[in-house]
């Protein structure tokens, strides 16, 4: 099943099934309390079907309650950087005034010019989680997506901490869709992970090659901190982003920049200026 | 002017405004946006005042969009933990989901022993911020509350990054109330700032100590990310926490800590263990 948040018209913003090119309204997009049974919620229709050239597709949660962004998961990239293999994740968060939505523009901000990308696979919360193990921590997942945690770098290592670098507004792009895992392999294990920029291919791994699974990430997380429906893990990126390359390559207004996952789908962001001013 | 968010009975939450021993109901806790015109929601109750007595208090923000946090913004305390004194602030983010109210409990988790209390200045954001100068930026503050910025100092050190040892499930005490600024000096500049744990004093510092003053800090962080109504900024901590001291001091089951901040109120809390399995 796919799921997407989407907007028709002026109307508020829904939650959908897509079917082929018809999207069927199943909630508002804010009761988030849907992801805990999908199937059930697909069953109801709050609506007709709309065609999906009629929509306008929206990030898959428009205000999650935590973005958790797990570093430095796949041993490649960890030593692309420099850094050491790590034996427990390096986690940070993603406020949700840094989401853009799948087409929207990704921006770059006045304040640098060092935009990174970096494919990533997205777990979407359905079933709160506290303390779960990892053998039922898939139990918890309503579905998985694209992400590309845009960085600037620059400002990633202004201290010890990466959080500045990872917060600049609409620079963290999330869809297009959510595929339940009855589509996909089993904790999206084993699927092909890409980024495009302007056509030309700069990452392309492979989720069987993360250091923390997504089974293993969840239990983690979750000794911590309660997930919620809705909630959103992005598990890291593959080799191949911009910064270490000879010569650096960011990503610039006028560009557009693709993350593809295998079985899950395409997000596709142009990159523009942020407007100077409010 | 203090604002508090309140429950009455089984009632929904609600914001009011505290004077003396009444409070007068002014919107739903879940309408931040009243944290734009305090005074002009103060002039419209919604409902006749009640006695505090009659009300439980609440954290003054139920669900932040963002709560930001400053870390080692007192050069004593970066000395402590035998840090370097930062040029450009140390930042990440707490969940909502780590956060819990005035006088409930702060929960000690399972995985760990080593929960430190720390004093700090909360500011809620009033007005949105993105890019302002230091000299605006105090026009965007709602007021000041008390934050306990627990933490997990095992947990905080597993990886680079603080995240995970900030985020346990309610150990950031928040509240009780929140001061408009006409009420403070500029900034909330020069107020003494403490930690009592079972009536013992551990810190005892003043704001004004503050490497990055309010006004720096809603500038940096507004060059980066929007700062909407609710969002809550906390400054850090001066010196005097639990971890570095011979022996350390960790908050117990039973303890109570209090966080006072002179004009702003006191913040109490007692220390429990976290409930075993949801």
């Amino acid at each position: 099943m796919r799921l997407v948040t989407f907007r028709q018209g002026s109307s508020s913003a829904q939650f959908g099934i897509r079917e082929g090119d018809q999207i069927r309204p199943i909630a508002a997009a804010t009761e988030t309390a849907i992801l805990q049974d999908l199937a059930g919620a697909a069953r109801r229709p709050t609506g007709p079907a709309i065609p999906v050239s009629e929509a306008t597709l929206l990030q898959p949660v428009l205000r999650p309650g935590k973005v958790i962004c797990i570093g430095l998961n796949y041993v490649d990239h960890a030593k692309e950087g420099g850094n050491p293999i790590p034996d427990y994740p390096a986690v940070f968060l993603r406020a949700a005034t840094s989401l853009v939505g799948p087409g929207q523009p990704i921006l770059r901000p006045p304040a640098s010019e060092k935009l990174d990308y970096e494919a990533e696979l997205a777990i979407i919360i359905g079933k709160p989680a506290l303390r779960v193990k990892e053998a039922e921590a898939l139990r918890h997942v309503a579905g998985y997506s694209c992400f590309n945690d845009g960085s600037l770098r620059d400002y990633q290592r202004k201290s010890t901490q990466w959080t500045m670098g990872k917060n600049f507004d609409a620079t963290g792009a999330f869809g297009p869709e959510i595929v339940t895992p009855d589509e996909l392999p089993e904790g999206a294990h084993g699927l092909r992970i890409a980024t495009r920029l302007n056509g030309r291919t700069l990452q392309d791994g492979n989720t069987g090659d993360m250091i923390f699974s997504v089974a293993r990430t969840i239990a983690i997380l979750s000794e911590v901190m309660t997930l919620e429906p809705g909630d959103v893990i992005i598990t890291g990126t593959p080799a191949g982003v911009g910064y270490p390359r000879k010569p650096p390559v960011f990503m610039q207004p006028g560009d557009t920049c693709e993350i593809e996952i295998e079985g899950i789908g395409v997000l596709s962001n142009p990159v523009a200026e942020s407007p100077v001013a409010a």
